[in-house]
């Protein structure tokens, strides 16, 4: 391990969140609520943590994949860590396990929440509270690495990007950043001016902006999305909240005007069909069941579909009262999630394609056991190593959410708030069903639960392996595999 | 494809179910319960329809894969045809959907009723429903492989019998057909002494042996085994019911006076420890909430348990009043299921081993991404297309469980019903939770959800692929892939 510039890597993280902070504490002092104080110190930890950290000079400049994992790995803890601090220094969140929660919560771009209302709260809390969904949606370390090349970043970045293979966009790591966050805030920047021309107020706009961007969820309203009754508003956070659930090679394809590359991608092409038969299905059932008219039944289906799918987790009506074909399909929505490359969460759709081009290839294999074929995507072969890695990935993360079930089952009532409040924090969505539904809140919890729920998130938004290596002593030996 | 040895294969499949009928038929003559004619009917249609598809001569002798595949697939979906025919005829089971749904619980060793009682039924009937969980656990073809060697056998054997890669016990596959039906009717004799000693009526105690050798569980009682409130009846079927969840390869080799290899199978292992574990959790978790005193709870939590991972579906509590913890391990066990090469259904203990060895290696390789290894079960490598072929299979079968469980779901209140009701058909248990918890039946669903429970448990049985292959246009092509 190269703990030197795992140590440098960490300083870095931390000044930036020192920065990050800055636009919270300056709301804060406007507003002079009390809560600057809180920020102010954290900024301060953030310093004095960060400036030893970040004046360690490497002996060895390169990384290897063991280095980019631990460096991720620390740096979304302390993130959390220090993330959490503001609601317990300001006394809006009390108890640090619940503080710890919501940061995570944020960070990992989840919006499960343990407030039980938000409404009246400290606007630089809120602030801070929907702009770590920015933050965590594309990645701290993806900015450090925009704003500062390093050797070896490839495995920071891999480490922190999800899916099953992150696309370089252009050759140099540095630059393939820029791109994404540039990307990044084109879109939140245009999100937020359409909310604004729809009606909403700058302070809304920005946390809703942060709150889709990010896949979050948090909102400033106790009703979510929903408060506003607003049909253009829903429109466009159902639209940017599918946009921002695309993979972003796809978004840099389409602003290079490679139309046909774009277009043709086959994750896309999935992801889209299985939202717009999600939609459908669960339009006709809550029409059937006479919940709303067939218009409404669209509008609502549609914002939904794009809330978990995307898993943002946004609501603009309670579906855990939606009859039980539409909550299934909401759970498989659940598990399946948004594109990989994509500020999303969940499986990833190109891992669902690979599932269904695996059992492609083995029914052809029942009939001719001796077939020899390479697995395809987008005309081109799926390295072995990838495919193996893609099929763990979903069978780890199934064994995951079992084993996490379990945890937190004694905590409640019923089996679907037990593995909905999990399958939710694993694939970073938010509400559940049950007891965990769109009305519901996470307080409930005890502190155990609530530490079990926030490492299914950092599990879910750092794709298990980074985080479970963390946890392992043969991790940390300097030989030995 | 093969048509003739096809053809003729059928041919013995529905000879040897013509003869499995006669206790049934001869049963039903000694009681004079007005069933006789039923029995006799299917024997003299099953007759008309074998005997001219037994005299067809294949001119070519060898058979693929895919006749193999064809053979296994049609067999099973005739033989629950014609099983289903005495129910109908007696008129103990009017609507045919009822009745093939019963019938195909039967033979795959489901063991799910959509019977509410069964006390007081014709004792020719009752004895025919439990018999096909006696001819299914083993597989009727692999009886006929004993009766009648084939050339290809392999192919039979192979999509008959479950697991990743059938073991050959011995080079020629007639004798490892005698080999395993020798075991298994020893076995199941010894049973039935057992259960006499132990006070059951004959009658009673063939029931329950061939419900626990198939690991089917029907029973001639509505409470089940719970009925006889007997702790040397519970002891003695929870014992054999996880015998017969152990591979007969191990049997086998047990019979051999293998120990050393035997006790040593990593497969027994994780299977006898999963066991020791969920015993363990459930007892302290049903004591912990006071439904049992500790030592009545390790009475029940092992009888459940047993039950459930061996797929049998005997119960002597309603372990859907359970707590949500032990509920939760009850369900993981129900996907886990018992081991390969056993009478048991699920996704079998050797696949959820080579999960944990995938996940193993796969945090290997995220700290050393060049890493080559091989995945070893009892000290042997595995080969590259089974263990492809077992993740898979894993995949499919959750997929075809989310899909089965939306296409049920319109019929039900909530998603745990619909949900193990699925879960419960494709891993061939019988009960599940809620709705169609122990103390529940399946009647309430409409024939269309029948038969989507009737085509999960085929799929569970025959490990799905050959039942999706017959569907498929293409494998009834000549050529092509």
């Amino acid at each position: 391990m190269n703990y030197r510039a795992v140590g440098k890597n960490l300083g870095i993280v931390l000044l930036c969140q020192a920065g990050f902070m800055l636009p919270s504490w300056l709301l804060a002092l406007f507003d002079g609520d009390g809560t600057a104080g809180a920020f102010l110190t954290t900024i301060i930890l953030l310093l004095l943590a960060g400036l030893p950290l970040f004046s360690i000079k490497p002996v060895q400049k390169n990384l290897f994949a063991r280095d980019g994992v631990a460096i991720v790995a620390l740096g979304w803890l302390a993130m959390s860590l220090f993330g959490s601090l503001p609601f317990v220094l300001s006394g809006v969140i009390p108890a640090w396990p619940d503080a710890f929660f919501e940061a995570v919560s944020g960070f990992t771009t989840t919006g499960a929440t343990i407030l039980p209302a938000v409404e009246g709260l400290p606007r630089g809390i809120l602030f801070w509270r929907s702009f770590t969904h920015w933050i965590g949606g594309m990645g701290v370390l993806v900015l450090a690495l925009a704003l500062m090349p390093t050797a070896g970043a490839m495995h920071i970045l891999r480490a922190e990007s999800p899916g099953p293979a992150p696309d370089k966009l252009v050759p140099k790591m540095a630059q393939t950043a820029k791109i994404l966050y540039g990307i990044y805030l084109i879109l939140t920047l245009v999100q937020v001016a359409l909310l604004l021309l729809a009606g909403m107020s700058l302070f809304d706009a920005f946390i809703h902006a942060f709150g889709t961007a990010g896949t979050g969820g948090f909102s400033n309203k106790n009703a979510s999305i929903g408060a506003y009754g607003s049909l253009p508003i829903e429109l466009i956070t159902g639209i940017f909240m599918l946009v921002f659930g695309i993979s972003f090679t796809v978004h840099y394809q389409l602003v290079r005007k490679n139309w046909r590359f774009a277009l043709a991608d086959e994750e896309l092409r999935l992801y889209l069909g299985i939202v717009a038969a999600a939609v459908l299905l669960i339009s006709l059932d809550v029409w059937r069941h006479q919940l709303f008219s067939l218009p409404e039944a669209l509008r609502h289906a549609f914002f939904q579909v794009s809330s978990i799918i995307t898993t943002t987790g946004y609501a603009t009506k309670d579906f855990n009262s939606w009859p039980v074909l539409s909550k299934g399909i909401i759970v498989i929505l659940m598990f399946i999630g948004a594109s990989a490359g994509s500020t999303g969460g969940g499986l990833k759709v190109i891992r669902v394609l690979l599932v269904f081009k695996l059992i492609r290839r083995e029914l052809q294999r029942s009939k001719h056991p001796r077939l020899v074929k390479s697995i395809l995507v987008n005309q081109r072969p799926v390295d072995q190593p990838v495919l193996e890695a893609a099929m763990t990935f979903i069978l780890f993360y199934l064994l995951i959410f079992a084993g996490a079930t379990l945890l937190v089952a004694p905590q409640t009532d019923d089996l679907v708030t037990a593995s909905t409040a999990v399958l939710s924090c694993l694939s970073n969505i938010g509400p559940g069903l049950a007891g965990v539904g769109p009305a519901a809140s996470f307080a409930f919890f005890n502190p155990f639960a609530k530490l079990v729920l926030s490492f299914c998130m950092l599990v879910g938004r750092l794709e298990i392996m980074p985080v479970i290596l963390l946890g392992m002593p043969s991790f940390w030996r300097r030989v030995g595999i």
